[in-house]
């Protein structure tokens, strides 16, 4: 996705330790305008797939999803790290690790929020190893519900997310492709 | 907003201790279409007021916020929680007490996010005690910024928050004003 691409060159920058930074637009502060226009690339890749429901992980995730969610025109459902004192029900839970806030996790969404057979998309602003994609796939299989695919801002190619989930069968789409950040210089694959 | 209401009536419900759960539209699952119309009642709402920037608090804010930016055609920033290995540089914080959570937790916006002389919108899912909306009142001035408004969901109009921000001198838009839980029970203001 060009303009998406463009905006990383333009504004992402690099950190020690494989960080691309993006807080001014994906997870501080957020272009709406560029949003949309994610929402509406989603929309159209997985135009061909029957998606019964969007899920994403608190916080970041929402702004990415949310769009994507109206278009398509269902639900979305956004997993949740810390257990309120509001949330007595059950819950379908798993542990995921942040790569970059070097820690695990438990996250859930309540079992009242994905229905068996409903087929969800999977929306994420970043994908590296995988691990937030992985868990949020336990928990939709958990509930007995199908994937249609995972959507992805941001993949680092360079780390071993994507080649899992794909090795797994899953369908993945991502916006940008990230090749390297080596030298704090930022390519991408194509 | 008479159909932000009747979904409350739908869908909300009580817990003992004035605690309204509504997880099915606003801070587990979301329903697009709603928060898109949630808004477009901003904008119209605030649509006489220069607003230069829609600040918020991760994560059930950023679903309520975004459509309201994206129509009013500025960025959104959502003020964060935990700091991440990535906050290096300087932000502005204060602490805000969680009505829900029953504890205390620091709120940071990013200085380079605030520009001085900005105008604000601010926007949240709940106005309760009014403690996040005066957290973010309080960062939003540390940075010199002017608050053009405070746009509330859901208003619980028989605690204090409403009155504070009142008494201060802030113009409050709230769609939705609860006049009691009692009982389990649900009535609005007006």
């Amino acid at each position: 996705m060009q303009l998406l691409k463009d905006t990383i060159l333009k504004e992402g920058f690099c950190l020690p330790g494989n960080i691309l930074k993006v807080d001014s637009f994906v997870n501080h502060q957020i272009d709406p305008k560029l949003t949309y226009a994610i929402g509406h690339e989603f929309a159209q890749r997985f135009a061909d797939e029957k998606i019964d429901k969007v899920v994403t992980i608190e916080s970041s995730g929402i702004a990415m999803a949310l769009p994507a969610a109206h278009e398509l025109e269902v639900k979305l459902v956004f997993a949740r790290k810390n257990k309120s004192v509001l949330m007595k029900e059950e819950a379908y839970t798993c542990d995921v690790f942040s790569f970059t806030k070097k820690e695990s996790k438990q996250v859930y969404i309540l079992k009242k929020f994905l229905n068996k057979g409903e087929r969800v998309l999977i929306i994420d602003d970043f994908l590296a190893d995988g691990n937030a994609a992985l868990g949020l796939i336990d928990i939709v299989k958990q509930a007995g519900c199908e994937i249609a695919g995972i959507g992805i801002v941001i993949e680092k190619s360079f780390q071993q997310g994507a080649q899992k989930l794909k090795d797994a069968g899953y369908r993945l789409e991502s916006l940008a492709r990230i090749k390297s950040l080596e030298n704090c210089n930022i390519t991408f694959m194509d």
